[in-house]
């Protein structure tokens, strides 16, 4: 599938949605895959030096509606119906980077499997499935 | 199942867990159900005036935390193994309330059932299914 | 919600939907709930005696299938999009007893949340949440 | 990771398990990866001529199981805690090909990514993540 937005055009949506947080940053983009950059903030953080369950969980939908906005526009419809996550390790103190790929995209319904893991390391930390309605479209 | 913590320890653990945070209410607690409110902030927000897909995921996750504590005491070292969360309508601008059932209490795995709703209406607007791992201790 | 078939009608079409099967019992039906049992055949057992997960998994599907037709009539391109099941307890060697409430109603899915029991029992042996995908319709 | 079963081993397991049942067969074996087909029956089949739901869960279940007794060696207390599966496309009416990952393999739960296709097509029809409890042993 090939996207129809750029990295660049991705990022300022990112912007505009996240104005007083922090801000992640879109890495790369090919054919169905995103890679989504969260820096850690204190804010991200739990006791004892973890990243917070829900800091990844926002990042991993996040990621999916990019990914989604990528192949099919900015359109702002686009709504998350259902998120599942298993958490598979504590992350480290370190940036969270989630890589989206597109796995249905369908006329009504679009679903992503994201995979997270901790800047400089391949083990993963979460892995979500993520399903979004959309606005009705040609089914590809 | 009886209760080991009251609503007012389970109170002093929620302000001691979120320093910064808008803070969560917890209302009540019996036998197996915990209702925890949250009170609405700007940073909840998502344009169009309702409250974000994260927001919803982390209160559904503390609300789960909570009454699993309420059952197990002041156990810090339960940690979330698993979230599934299905949307299912826009939440008006008003404070959301997690009713979290505790429906598995095991030797090493709890489940919980969360029912979201606006303050005021009975309509569910998601509606999630957590899974904590906590520390070894005699099945019920 | 009012439902839009009766107990008998939804009998008949799961009699003709499984017809080389261990037909489930429709048992009954009231506002958003339907109560679906399955009869215990050897065909459903795992060594130790206890009930297989694909078939605690098919019978939550086919109890949220059928309280989603009681409710918009007999369509049959209704198709699961997604399933969650927590598997809590090991069933009894008895008939299982699906409870499945119909908490979303939309325009293209419909949510529903099934609680599996053993007959005889109030024990949940497991819970899903089941989204279907529905043909467009007027939205509740 | 290595394996500590070979394929011909969990074949054995896989016959010895499913006595009465269209056997699905292990094709491959590597590191973290095991490939499980699902010969087509008439029993799995649906009007209109695809493959059942129940059918993918139960063949991503059992590919799920394989592929961590294949790591942990043929402990048969392993028990499925929770699956989530989203479907994405409709199968042809041809073998089933599930592609299960080990992603944890912890002390106590492993998760295992489950990818589910047609033979002969290289299109995801169903993804599952697949958690199971296994007995205590080290951590990797």
């Amino acid at each position: 599938m090939e996207p129809v937005l750029s990295v660049e055009e991705l990022q300022q949506i990112t912007v505009d949605a996240f104005p007083d947080w922090n801000v992640p940053i879109v890495e790369s983009l090919s054919d169905d895959t995103l890679v989504l950059a969260q820096p850690l903030s204190e804010r991200n953080g739990r006791p004892g030096g973890t990243v917070s369950g829900p800091t990844m969980m926002a990042i991993a939908d996040s990621a999916a509606w990019l990914v989604i906005l990528a192949h099919i526009g900015p359109v702002l419809l686009a709504v998350t119906t259902s998120l599942h996550i298993d958490f598979l390790r504590k992350p480290d103190i370190a940036d969270l980077v989630a890589r989206a790929r597109l796995i249905k995209l369908g006329r009504r319904l679009a679903v992503v499997d994201v995979e997270l893991t901790s800047r400089g390391s391949s083990d993963l930390v979460a892995k979500a499935q993520v399903t979004y309605s959309i606005p009705p479209r040609p089914s590809r």
